[in-house]
């Protein structure tokens, strides 16, 4: 099923003509496709649903092209990143390109469809600025934190959820609700892990998000409970290279006042949330989708 | 007329509901709007020409927010440019905005159109690739320069020219063959000027170009005319700070061999191509786009 899609995605780029846009291309280390394959089962893996997938794809590998620019990011699902490989400039006209194809290919699908994938891709933008912002001080406001994992990961998958039912007439507004809770679940989960995994199975060095400035729910939950003399010590942490006792000290405190555990429960809910708003379809498989997420390694 | 097009983007930009980056937009050193004066000449300011028009500058500022970090560019239009002001994320990212914005925007357009000014945006990041490829050693080829500046110049226009002839019902070929003919002129010309022009005039230092890896036509020519000892001698400057007696060699023997004098009588070609190719609609404003563009300060 996947294998189609990237079928239609190496077509896609063929049509460009261009040698080093495909060998680029190759270098990229494919990941899960968690957003094809939701397409293509709530589209039931019609036609468009197949296009959509690639076209949804496209998308989500240039964003993260971009991304790696943004973080100073040298690996990627453990391997080197384009960046890493062949400089930011390259990265970010490799992303460039695969937009623009994908949004060229965006016009042959309805217009709904069209105009959803591309908003979100503005919001998804507006998010990974807003994860700048926020990496500048510590930023301990929960709001703040949801709105900007809303945009930056929730917008694609809720667009990509709603597309796909309004191609095979279904609730586009149930789907989207659904598509937004497993978004932000599935970044609660990617923030939990970023702590409790270590760098061999993750691919990059756990507590990596606090020293890159990024404070996830469980750094807020965390300084939410700790005494006053603590907030400053962690205050004091933020953006550093951690010595392992400092980890310690976080991870330790972490499951003291139960940080980990809120956030997963907080994940938990928007899960159980997602499963909510399409129960009606009776869809094993997209609740499928949820429980794998949920039931990652911790 | 121009007032228009930039309410329009702020209107556009007004719905992202975003207040950094209506701030951060507002720091963009607005250019001549060429390719907006370009769509409303020939689609006659309908409103949907005002509205293509708009969404060719966003795309146009986009792509020199990204260009700028390609090209480590601290100013642009003699100001300081985003990434200067703001770093590259930032630029990368409101880069993002305005193409995504503008692809969204395009969705209510004709799709021979949202066609059209995509794929020109994949051709333009394929030439910025080309450009950073051909930026590694000193390029003599005339063809890989053309195919270059082409993809990297002339697609968006090209792309602008032909939309706008769709929109009011002209013959989109033609347009798009002097919209093409057009920026390949334009580009030589620009080119041209970064040799001629001091830095005042141009915002950045004379010569700039080819301490960047860009020989550009001018360059290509010379190099062809000279001796065996000069070519080294102009080899070994490639890349360099060049000192100014190091600059005045190179121009001087510029002006001995040609090298200005025969690109700017390639680019006068091409501009009376492009005048030729729209002769039968007697459309003097497009005579006279091509004109002022040829008569620029030397």
């Amino acid at each position: 099923m996947l294998q189609r899609v990237d079928d239609i995605v190496n077509g896609f780029l063929n049509d460009l003509n261009d040698k080093k846009v495909l060998e680029l291309y190759k270098e990229i280390t494919s990941g899960k496709k968690l957003r094809a394959k939701l397409i293509l089962k709530i589209a039931e893996q019609s036609d468009e649903a197949y296009v959509l997938a690639a076209i949804v794809e496209m998308i989500q590998v240039a964003s993260l092209l971009h991304d790696d620019v943004i973080d100073d990011a040298d690996t990627r699902r453990g391997k080197k990143s384009i960046n890493a490989l062949f400089g930011d400039k390259t990265a970010i006209m490799l992303g460039d390109i695969l937009y623009s194809k994908a949004y060229y290919e965006l016009t042959s699908l309805p217009e709904f469809v069209a105009k959803s994938i591309s908003n979100a891709v503005t919001r998804l933008s507006i998010g990974e600025l807003l994860d700048v912002e926020l990496s500048k001080s510590f930023n301990k406001n929960r709001d703040r934190y949801f709105d900007m994992i809303d945009k930056k990961t929730a917008s694609l998958i809720e667009a990509s959820a709603e597309s796909a039912a309004y191609l095979c007439g279904k609730d586009s507004k149930k789907f989207a609700l659904y598509g937004k809770n497993l978004g932000l679940a599935f970044q609660i989960i990617d923030d939990i892990l970023d702590i409790t995994q270590d760098a061999k199975t993750l691919g990059k060095p756990a507590l990596h998000d606090f020293k890159e400035g990024k404070a996830t729910l469980p750094y807020i939950y965390l300084y939410d409970k700790l005494s006053k003399d603590d907030k400053v010590k962690l205050e004091n942490l933020f953006k550093k290279d951690l010595t392992n006792e400092e980890k310690n000290w976080v991870i330790t405190n972490m499951k003291q006042y139960g940080a980990i555990e809120n956030s997963l429960e907080l994940a938990r809910d928007l899960a159980m949330e997602a499963i909510q708003s399409i129960k009606e379809y009776k869809n094993i498989e997209l609740e499928k989708i949820i429980q794998d997420m949920i039931q990652r390694e911790y």
